[in-house]
């Protein structure tokens, strides 16, 4: 038996997320369900796909790794190919190695980066509509700066938990957390003007909603319905409802995932 | 009566060109058709909405300039807000001004600027696949940067010209034409890595596929199937025939007009 590893960038717009949902509705498609059919198409055997990530409906990945065994003896660049032939644009296989068969590629992530995109205007590019929340309201980026300096370290995150979240430790410990203001964005070749903001973490690892629960808890505090001071008094309440609105899903994005 | 001009932007993806089909099929959804739509919603009126490119289906635009006449005295900041609320998220108006009754979008555009996404590489971004067009060969771009010398100026480019197109006139004067080797592109703030091309056309006007049509062209000269002399010979021969096939529309952006 091998051990596959996956690098792979989608574009979750026009998914259920990673997971595949138990229900047996076949109308909602996921990114690990479309992969399965791929292998499936490629080794004749299914085979379960593990990710570092559960990203949700939505979420965009730019690195998101994921494993899955199998007894085939294909080269990898053979399986690259395959599969990208046989999965959608929206999703591509940047690059197919062999690992141990004890490597779990979300236990042994040491870290992971998510990024979360908020545009800051009037009116919004089309060319960024898929891929930012859109805030038409002024922002105090230094208050948001001020706030997020209590969430660095080891916490207990409860207070940031979605619902439906089964980790049964809640504690995680935020690595780092940067908030930039931008004046323009790029896109392909064009600079997109206007103001924008870039929130970036990274952690060991994530409760489900986390870095969206953040983010909308961020806001509050940028819209000045809250003070930066608010946020030390919502981590240490454990208790998601003092905490903000889950910001939408397609302004975050997995960006990368160090072992 | 005011004549209103649009600025417009638009993720082309989703519609069928800038252009009302005649015929009267209603899943042929158009830039133009839409647009009218949400102005009828607001004046209460039909009008015509002129542009001055009528970009093909699958097109994008940066900067698309549209004009309406109207009896309406709305100011230019509502006229832009009700007709962004009215418009999918893929079209937006960037700005509302008045203008003279004379002033055609079209008519009176000095030169307009399209630019072209090409993708070199074994595997394209998902982020990329909407905007680029990808050719998984080796390409030779000193030969293509030698070949669009010939097209500089002014000549007949009926060699370029799309079949339905009703120009009277094929004469066209290309004022610059530049091809740009890239080894990154840049996506909201992440950057892509690879080879890329942008071919960048500007021209008093342009032929209907005319930039496709060089675009294809351009890429047999850099797979190397056609000498950079032969772009020569067969713009000369005013023939359809003798030109490479037409470029994707989905590479294709109107990037700027100038007035």
């Amino acid at each position: 038996m091998r051990n596959i590893i996956l690098d792979i960038q989608y574009d979750g717009t026009n998914y259920n997320g990673w997971q595949v949902q138990s229900c047996n509705n076949s109308n909602i498609i996921t990114i690990q369900g479309v992969l399965m059919g791929a292998i499936y198409k490629l080794t004749g055997r299914h085979c379960e796909v593990t990710a570092a990530g559960r990203t949700d409906a939505g979420v965009h990945a730019l690195s998101q790794i994921a494993s899955f065994k199998t007894s085939s003896g294909l080269k990898t660049e053979i399986i690259q190919k395959a599969l990208n032939a046989n999965l959608p644009y929206d999703i591509r296989i940047l690059e197919v190695i062999d690992k141990d068969m004890a490597f779990n590629p979300r236990f042994d992530a040491k870290s992971k980066v998510y990024c979360y995109l908020i545009s800051n205007l009037a009116v919004v590019s089309p060319f960024m509509a898929r891929y930012s929340w859109n805030i038409p309201y002024k922002l105090d980026i230094e208050a948001m700066i001020s706030a997020v300096r209590f969430l660095i370290g080891k916490h207990d995150f409860s207070s940031f938990r979605g619902s439906g979240c089964g980790a049964k430790n809640t504690q995680k410990n935020i690595l780092s957390i940067s908030i930039e203001a931008l004046d323009k964005i790029d896109f392909m070749t064009f600079s997109l003007k206007g103001n924008f903001i870039k929130i970036s973490v990274e952690a060991d690892s994530f409760l489900r909603h986390m870095v969206r629960n953040l983010v909308g808890t961020i806001l509050e505090v940028g819209r000045k319905r809250w003070k930066p001071e608010d946020m030390e008094k919502i981590l240490s309440s454990k208790d998601r409802r003092l905490a903000g609105q889950t910001a939408p899903a397609r302004g975050l994005f997995l960006e990368k995932i160090d072992y």
